[in-house]
């Protein structure tokens, strides 16, 4: 199944970076823990890291009900997401040959606010269950009142596409032979580093809080 | 969860505020590698994970002239620049106080096209130094046609925003009794792993590739 069902989302340069494969899709969404929303206010463009989940060919988005761009986008205008993992610094023997290894999701569509309750409590699982695996469980459910201030907004995965890329430098013909430059790549990761409890903090560090920072 | 709901128009702030939302800005565009650039394409929003550099008060965009929205980018329209380090993730006794740690800013603009050769020679050593330090004065420098190649855009820091949380959860009175519930923070770190030479590389790691890991 190709990614890139619309112009809007078909890639115009580099189209071997292009994963056609909808597994990288979801495995990225799955690994990174905040999006880049985008949406145009009053005419320019406004874009928000923010936190969301994903169940299946559905991106469910969650804040406050007070957020105004939260509410604009909503309302049924178009969004973009995008989802990045930086994985590499790329030395070449030229300058103009460094680069980044990285994978990109973009989604574009419109989001709609979750209204039926019984999705809409689906989705917080969904969205804390990608934030803090096993806090579901384990923390304190949410009443009537909360439930009513937060919006959780959901974005169809249809019109999405993927870029990547891996590997080690590419170099000019002219620039093998200069040995005394370095070539290769820095890795980067995200890490997460040991847990911190709170002062009122009475339990040791539960199982699936250690779990999550091994993702 | 929505991290970063500013508005467009920068806040009056008392002096010394500003001053240290001023220092905060810098220090998170210094500490980030990758930005978000957002525009209107065809009256929808396009998101854009890209690597940049500041100098001063200028931030420094970069990319092919064959790319299309970054050519987009230069016709003068609105654009707006988000750069989002995540620090931490903040277990609550409650699910619904549950959030993340970051630092965001948000810059709105009109980004120019780079066309002075000067200014663009400076711009793309300060994109480079703020990827890989120290590979402006180790790599083979950028050649005539490879100049010619990139596309630089200047964007004014003047109108940005700086967002940010950090500590412990925040609880609701009725949860501070819950003590069989885990409270407190994971902290998210992006780290750099052992350079990988290409398999071509003849020399050693150089101090500046090792160097360039500590940030």
């Amino acid at each position: 199944m190709t990614l890139s069902p619309t112009p809007r989302s078909t890639l115009t340069r580099k189209r071997d970076r292009a994963a056609t494969d909808r597994q990288a899709l979801y495995d990225l969404l799955d690994e990174a823990l905040i999006c880049h929303l985008g949406l145009v206010l009053n005419g320019s463009p406004v874009v928000l890291p923010t936190g969301y989940g994903r169940d299946g060919e559905t991106l469910y988005l969650h804040g406050s009900t007070g957020a105004g761009n939260l509410r604009a986008a909503a309302t049924g205008i178009d969004v973009c997401v995008t989802v990045t993992l930086l994985d590499g610094i790329v030395y070449a023997r030229s300058l103009n040959n460094h680069s980044m290894n990285y994978r990109s999701a973009v989604v574009h569509g419109r989001a709609k606010l979750v209204d039926d309750p019984e999705e809409k409590m689906r989705a917080l699982e969904v969205v804390t269950e990608h934030l803090a695996p096993g806090s579901w469980e384990h923390a304190r459910a949410v009443n009537a009142k909360e439930f009513a201030s937060v919006a959780v907004l959901s974005l169809d995965l249809a019109e999405a596409s993927v870029k990547a890329r891996a590997g080690g430098p590419g170099e000019e013909p002219e620039d093998l032979s200069a040995d005394e430059i370095w070539a290769g790549v820095v890795p980067v990761q995200t890490t997460f580093g040991a847990p911190v409890p709170a002062d009122y903090t009475r339990v040791p560090v539960p199982e699936h809080v250690n779990r999550g920072r091994d993702r």
